[in-house]
């Protein structure tokens, strides 16, 4: 199982805009071969922080996520709202 | 329920020290009331990358946590060999 940590911050006014487009990838990749899990979580100090906390069987299902249909048409629409810093990490449990 | 991430660079070098010192603190923490998940992660792409994602019945219980004997025990010396820049986010599902 592998697990990824997407963190992004929601440009001043498009909240709304990046909840919907999360709303609908999710909706697309829960349905896909190899994902557990697939959620998305607001910070509770700062609401514009936006973390997709997401577990996958393997890399294998992960890399064909990200070549997904609905993957490449959503992930560039949440980029133009979300500021430059985004956090995007693979993991595996070690603990 | 509350979700956090805690997110750490372990200095080179100290990242076996840095693990054990986890591991006690995963014992300990996972007896407490309100403790719903306490693990680890490592990031793939840098081993030195440590993430702690946790779920917590409620706040109170993560407070509860932070003033534990385990907790204020060990996490400073996690500290003492971590970067400063630690990114630790306090979530709540959205999506």
């Amino acid at each position: 199982m592998i697990k990824v940590v997407a963190k992004n911050c929601v440009l001043e006014g498009r909240l709304d805009d990046a909840i919907a487009l999360y709303k609908e990838l999710i909706e697309k990749t829960t349905k896909e071969k190899g994902c557990i899990k697939y959620e998305l979580f607001q910070d509770i100090n700062d609401p514009r922080i936006l973390t997709m906390i997401e577990e996958w069987e393997n890399k294998e299902a992960l890399n064909a996520h990200e070549v997904s249909e609905h993957f490449i048409r959503i992930f560039p629409l949440l980029k133009e709202i979300t500021e430059k810093d985004s956090d995007f990490r693979i993991y595996e449990r070690l603990l």
